[in-house]
């Protein structure tokens, strides 16, 4: 197994110097940024993670600050989800596409103050696409990348921790609902939000220089908690059919093929960007779609894009899967076609150790 | 030090079974990719590149492929260099950015057929930009990323190995010549190029299946060269004064604070991208530039960036460090004012681990 090289261009954190003095073991890359994927071992913060509280460094879910009077007019251009329902007080997911529906993103946007807004971004480089279609459209807006670091706390015990640093009123937030709380004097956007099915929020932390501050007065409050460090847990996220632009979804996936409908209005289509190609996929049906599917045996790590086939024909792909401990099976994310997506269908799924039987499920393991 | 994790998001490479089985140790991602960064160490693959010859799998320097009537309009409105220059025989270097005249990729540019044209590119997610600026402004053309994954072969002996592989005609190319050479019948592009200064190619491979074939044939070619596996080196890089987008440059920065002054033509201000901020800047004169530094000490990794102080101010940053054995000290890149910017200055540099003095040079080393 190779070690990652540090650079500049791949990215510390505020919160590297907690990271790496908790044992940090192995990394991603997200958005050019260090994201920490394993402390033990995958298992054991997977045990962890369900049972007590971790705090992960998720500063890599970078914020592109579009901010001007054209700014919600520039937004409602690049997704087809109608804003109209967008209040300071919650988060919205909107989806982002290319001219033919081709999924660009998969952010969270927050209404950041007057005219501001932070898209809080999947990996890819969304910022340099706001960019261009302000520049080239005309929109009165400044684009950024603000020196925002989100942290998140997941798990069963999330909501004592939160409420230990940030005071009670943190613990009444609802799903994807967002507020402000104060810790040392400063107010914190946070939102009842995260990479996991545990539970948990997500706090934007404004300014580096207030990240190891906080880090280390979560780990102080939650130290009878058995608080330890994490990050999003790959046998937690497929179990909870949580997608992973990159992996489960690209540029060549639209947001319906990912389950993603109802996100997309109706009323955006004849003016957002992709919209005329999500129309007719409406109207016409998708041909393919995610779908959790259980496969047998004993696998390799799912490090690329698995061919799934019936009958000798290709009629999909996995592109997450890991072993789960609590559910005994293999758990995975695919693409299948519509010939194939029922559950109960058997399929097979070619590894580069070979084929393995697998069958697509009802729904995730939730 | 921790490993990577493996992912479908972070791609792997046509070559990846051959890097594997050449015992890779670093990775790095770029451009959602891995790219090996060290097989022996990085000062034994250091000594090897400059003696021998060696095979870089730089996959991740993926192409922007613009196809169609409206293809070189818009490439000549993103890029601020006059593009009436361009051969089908050579690559031209071209810098793109954004509207401040901030750097967005340090891009090559190869004319790739009729209307069509690869932008060739560093870490950055350039492709959404064409698309936004394609999509929005009415260009016609179709924007994507094509199966080509460039293999370079680097090193004092790359002209022979090169040679066996390819015909003793490919040893023609001037740097930065480009043309079509057989190899199994078919025709790969290959032009005089990389990211070192000890000479070499970069192959443009055409289909993913073409790229273990290539490089196992490389490698029986090469034996009695002593051909290895590497990749573009910290050491060697940093004394050519080969800049990294990432690294010593990001949309914090104009190409001419980047030295890159050359490729930004006056005759394109008034139309292209960013035009207008580069024109001011070359006539107000730039207020700080990128120097070649020698650091004194015993340095830590450079895996952030490092302030430059003078006199109790901050004067610049370094952004690439590494100690050199030819040349018996801390070679370094680095951004400095214009007030601290004449070789000769005595500077400090501010790392992880303390302070160190330094001092700028006339040239790199080369």
């Amino acid at each position: 197994m190779a070690i990652i090289s540090g650079s500049r261009r791949v990215r510390r954190t505020p919160f590297s110097d907690g990271v790496e003095a908790a044992g940090v073991k192995g990394y991603t890359v997200y958005n050019h940024m260090l994201l920490p994927t394993m402390f033990e071992s995958i298992e054991d913060d997977y045990h962890h993670l369900k049972n007590h509280v971790q705090v992960w460094d998720v500063s890599c879910e970078r914020q592109v600050q579009v901010k001007g009077p054209d700014a919600r007019r520039l937004i409602q251009f690049l997704t087809p989800r109608d804003l109209s329902g967008l209040r300071e007080d919650r988060g919205m997911y909107i989806p982002v596409t290319d001219q033919g529906g081709g999924m660009l993103n998969d952010p969270v946007m927050l209404d950041a103050g007057p005219d501001t807004y932070w898209i809080s971004i999947a990996d890819s480089d969304f910022l340099l696409f706001v960019l261009a279609v302000a520049g080239t459209g005309g929109f009165d807006v400044e684009v950024i990348e603000p020196d925002v670091s989100p942290l998140a706390v997941q798990g069963p015990q999330a909501d004592e921790l939160m409420g230990r640093v940030f005071g009670g009123a943190v613990k009444g937030l609802r799903f994807f609902g967002c507020g402000r709380f104060e810790f040392e004097g400063f107010e914190y956007l946070i939102s009842r939000s995260g990479y996991s099915k545990q539970g948990g929020f997500e706090i934007y932390v404004e300014g580096s220089e207030r990240g190891m501050p906080l880090w280390n007065a979560l780990f102080k409050a939650g130290e009878d908690l058995n608080v330890r460090a994490g990050g999003p847990n790959l046998i937690e996220r497929i179990e909870g059919g949580l997608l992973s632009y990159g992996n489960d979804m690209t540029r060549e996936n639209s947001p319906l093929e990912c389950g993603l409908g109802r996100y997309v209005s109706d009323n955006q289509l004849d003016t957002c960007f992709g919209g005329r190609a999500m129309r007719e996929e409406r109207e016409a049906g998708s041909k393919q779609m995610i779908r959790p599917i259980a496969i047998d045996g004993d696998l390799p790590p799912c490090d690329r894009l698995w061919h799934v086939c019936a009958g000798g024909a290709r009629v999909g792909q996995v592109t997450s899967a890991a072993r789960s401990p609590d559910f005994g099976t293999n758990v995975a994310i695919g693409m299948l076609a519509n010939t194939h997506w029922d559950a109960g269908t058997k399929i097979e799924v070619e590894t580069q150790d070979g084929m393995h039987a697998a069958e697509v499920q009802a729904q995730f393991w939730i």
